[in-house]
């Protein structure tokens, strides 16, 4: 089975490639039409995670719309607490909420080591997305950074500070680890599974990074990290992409990941001088998608010429807000893909 | 008029210090239970903040109570677009909102530049907390720094990712200008009515600062920042706070201002690396004060160490937290004051 277009995984390992691949994180989602048409067929978004043919039906809604070149599978990071034992809702407006969260050692001893069994809904979403994908591009996996499930499983639901969690690594350092361990071990086990099920690439998002200090950071988080490139990075890329980690960059690249994957508060060139030979990914600011075209072109071209040709992969540094008009995206893509190195 | 005790001064300013001076961004807050007794005694946020008699008592509290070495004024950074002509509202665990916002240039027409006069209930606070404080310690004013007070009128309430306050930017750089300007001579007049006041010293809070690229930042922040260190920094020191403008340490370091506030995602020895003589303040995490006494004293010392005695200001790198122990407070307190450089 070969890749008619494989630009993401040649930028990915540090391959030739005659310009840098582009795709864009949140690209299955509100700003599109279609995903709204698709996700009103499901009663709420869990079940809506949990159809692998509607996940399917949005995972391919951009590669055709958007024209980007590689599809993210749709699903949520908080399967792996799910599947561990502790559900969750999302509720409209206000994000995801545990009615049950990790508060001491029973509660850890209770959790299971999630398999990729114990998430077939996701396995059956990415055979069936393979197949309609038909080769056109790559497939990309991803699961949450232990350290930012870990987050949402103390404190229960999204946080500016995250001061529970933080609380609990502060004085439960030991059970920490364990629970920390739990979930690497779970997502090892999930990613393992979506390789087996056709994913090409993973990526591993460290969304809540950015309230830890460094010191912490590579206690809690980095430390896990690591251990999932090492199991991942032999059978496909890797990327990492921790939010507002402005000082992990060196030490991320570090690990076996393949790529690190940049906000936008980073500038590229610094970036290039911290991460040796890996490759980068980022960073537009998604806001500036709601520019004029004029402004567009010329901020994401002075983007693309700052990181050069090689060893990257044009991305926003966040995801894509709701609001912003599609238009704007495609602007965005187009501009990417005519670039002159 | 000498203060008894103007380390804060001195350290500002770079002068020689027995020791570093330790205050605490938030200490007038809900940690202390005479303030929340206080607090009770006003109907609501906003007449509790216009009550110069309440805003004294609990600017006073953490000066007798946890031992800090200056008091700061108790307002808040929203008092500016109020004065303005921007009123809020101060929503119980949801935080500021705005009936109205800046939409357009008329929005901005309309708003009046304000004079240190329009605030006088803070000015009134300021004298008479100079007056009770007897010369114990220096008394510190504050504002928002312009961006942040913009992001504000903009959005109207907080927010994640202020996606709206940052697509004024993107798309009416020329308005945005007119408003940070307006905001920016507003912000001085208030300042310097601080100071005729009694103010010893003056902090700019940008609390939004780490939502914009560094780019966007040194555009539409740090330019005014700098316009406001010149026109204060003549008359008192000046200490600016960007928090999570990990960037622009240099760039600040770089205006007139006289002290550095930083976040505790940034590392002391690269701060100083990159602010030449300027004083620095901070960082310790919030969270850190969960922690057992001993591991706050490890902690609080490694900090202390890496900053050096001289040019250096302990404090958070953030506000407390309402649900931190007082007691550990004031273990921080005590651990810098006992502090052997």
């Amino acid at each position: 089975m070969m890749l008619k277009n494989d630009l993401l995984l040649r930028a990915a390992k540090g391959l030739a490639v005659e310009r840098a691949p582009v795709w864009l994180m949140r690209q299955a989602g509100r700003i599109l039409p279609e995903y709204r048409a698709t996700r009103a067929k499901a009663k709420n978004f869990i079940e809506f995670v949990k159809n692998p043919e509607l996940a399917c039906e949005v995972t391919i809604q951009p590669v055709d719309i958007l024209g980007v070149d590689a599809a993210i599978i749709f699903s949520d990071i908080l399967v792996i607490p799910e599947a561990m034992g502790l559900p969750y809702q999302m509720i409209e407006a206000k994000g995801p909420w545990f009615e049950h969260t990790v508060k001491n050692k029973t509660d850890i001893d209770n959790l299971k080591i999630a398999e990729a069994a114990d998430l077939d809904y996701v396995m059956q979403a990415l055979r069936l997305t393979k197949k309609e994908l038909n080769d056109r591009v790559p497939l990309i996996g991803f699961a949450g950074a232990p350290w930012t499930l870990f987050a949402y499983m103390i404190e229960g639901s999204g946080s500016k500070t995250f001061s529970k969690a933080k609380q609990f690594l502060y004085t439960q350092p030991e059970l920490s680890h364990q629970l920390l361990e739990k979930i690497t071990q779970s997502t090892i086990n999930y990613l393992k599974g979506q390789v087996i099920a056709g994913v090409d690439i993973v990526q591993l998002f460290d969304s809540w990074a950015g309230v830890l200090s460094e010191k912490m950071y590579y206690e809690f988080s980095l430390k896990y990290i690591s251990k999932i490139c090492d199991a991942l990075s032999p059978l496909v890329p890797v990327t990492v992409f921790a939010k507002d980690a402005h000082y992990a960059v060196q030490k991320i690249s570090e690990t076996s990941c393949n790529s690190i994957g940049l906000d936008w508060t980073i500038d590229p060139l610094t970036a290039r001088k911290f991460s040796g030979n890996k490759t980068l990914q980022g960073n537009a600011d998604p806001c500036l998608l709601y520019a004029s075209d004029k402004k567009i072109i010329e901020e994401t071209q002075l983007m693309l010429n700052a990181f050069g040709k090689e060893r990257y992969i044009c991305n926003l540094g966040h995801g894509l807000y709701p609001d912003i008009d599609k238009e704007k995206v495609k602007l965005f893509v187009q501009v990417v893909k005519e670039y002159k190195w």
